[in-house]
């Protein structure tokens, strides 16, 4: 069973994902009106139940972002051994990991396109999975962590590379341009370990793989951000964590190979599914 | 007129603050549940007419973080003249601001204690006025971004100085802890430029001045703050925007000032009101 965020005759809607269409879920729980209030209130199982045997509501519609009132999104940076060694600037493997919050506006939904401002042309891709809290906790263990994920969905980090190294520190300016990135298609439900641990990441872009990894190789796995996040904050049912981006962003490349209007990217997680975006300029 | 949110009898409330009490307004106003749904719609002057003349409803409360459910808060980092120069890395003043946003539940409300975790005890506070946004844009000239600003408030930044350094980008892990920062006591309506222009700002420990500044020093200006954020994303009706603290966190004394149980941080700012906090352990 997958969930989604979606829009059908100019109306918002959440619902079950089928292969023929939706099944809208908002009727059978006027208690939530959006998908994050669904997860926030730990109810992916009454969704599954509600839309079992269901008959398709929507079959033409188009993806929101997976939970767009979702209040928190953390991001995880530079957590694969080779990105690392991508910034060329001699600094041994970190002791602990970069991380850095996103705005839900910096989101769009799968199958729309991803928006390349007037102000600067460097927008480039990240593909990453991404994991949603389903259950609260503070200073949580690794042993523990994934107790805590309720579901999985994919993310295209969507970055404009010049605006990151604006500042002295942080790169919140270029990591939050409105519709810059992606986050979808659906949360898939997690149930089992090797969901994530046996996971592999493709990233595509109009067919030419750029990024190939599998998550087990992350510096910080996704069992020790939990761990570390969760000494500093309370973690909440429905936050989000974006857990990394392989080797092989389009900045890394010399030239550059930065996104530009017609270009596609798809990324791709066997068992979650493909997110795919185009390339918009911005008409100001 | 202020607003407030706070809790009494065990219940959260917001409403008009009086010298004698609170006017609680969520009866008037069923399709506001808290003061950022207000704020978010724009509301404050229909706050403002229905709590005229009223009698005080609550006369023992506790004050909330100011807008509890606010989603997004950006601060903005390094901006005065003297903090650049703190850092001692040679550094000439930057061409951009630094920003990082913090969640909500990095802040308690006014007249309560900070918490310092038992992980690490640098926690440091750093004053500043906060500004909440009250009219949508993109793309904002300076001339026309006071007229974006809703309100005002103080904030005490409280941060986790050990812990900022951690990773090798973003200060996120330090500045995140829960309840280690205040934003309140209240808001004010800001109805005129002087407001800001002519604002000084002073932080006390325990009576001890320690940091004393006028806003008209800042490297960025409120004005450019919201200029420069509103071209990477649209700011929304209840956005806030921690302005930036002067020189004088405990961090910057030989040796370092920290945080302890027992110390009492004031922020004081006049025309907005003074934001006042203890420290305490947090109890794991």
């Amino acid at each position: 069973m997958r969930f989604a965020t979606y829009t059908a005759n100019e109306q918002t809607f959440y619902g079950a994902v089928t292969d023929e269409g939706m099944i809208a879920l908002n009727d059978a729980f006027p208690q939530w009106t959006t998908l994050y209030d669904a997860v926030a209130a730990n109810g992916l199982v009454q969704l599954t139940e509600a839309a079992e045997g269901q008959a398709v509501t929507h079959v033409d519609f188009v993806y929101e972002m997976v939970m767009p009132n979702a209040p928190r999104i953390l991001c995880v940076g530079v957590n694969f051994p080779d990105r690392n060694a991508e910034y060329k600037d001699g600094s041994a493997q970190p002791k602990y990991m970069s991380l850095f919050p996103r705005f839900a506006s910096g989101f769009t939904g799968h199958g729309r396109n991803l928006v390349r401002p007037p102000e600067n042309h460097t927008l480039d891709y990240e593909g990453e999975v991404a994991i949603v809290i389903g259950k609260q906790g503070r200073r949580i263990s690794q042993e523990d962590a994934y107790d805590h994920i309720a579901a999985l969905t994919l993310c295209n980090e969507g970055t404009i590379r010049d605006w990151v190294r604006h500042a002295k520190f942080n790169v919140t300016q270029g990591k939050n341009w409105d519709h810059s990135g992606a986050i979808g298609p659906w949360l898939v439900p997690f149930t089992e370990a090797k969901q994530l641990d046996d996971a592999r990441i493709v990233t595509r872009v109009n067919g030419e793989v750029r990024q190939d990894d599998t998550l087990n190789r992350m510096m910080f796995p996704i069992r020790r951000e939990i761990e570390y996040i969760s000494t500093f904050m309370t973690l909440e049912p429905g936050d989000i964590i974006v857990t990394g981006t392989p080797t092989g962003a389009g900045a890394r490349f010399d030239p550059p190979k930065y996104l530009k209007p017609g270009d596609v990217v798809e990324i791709e997680v066997e068992g979650i599914g493909t997110l795919r975006n185009g390339i918009e300029d911005e008409v100001v």
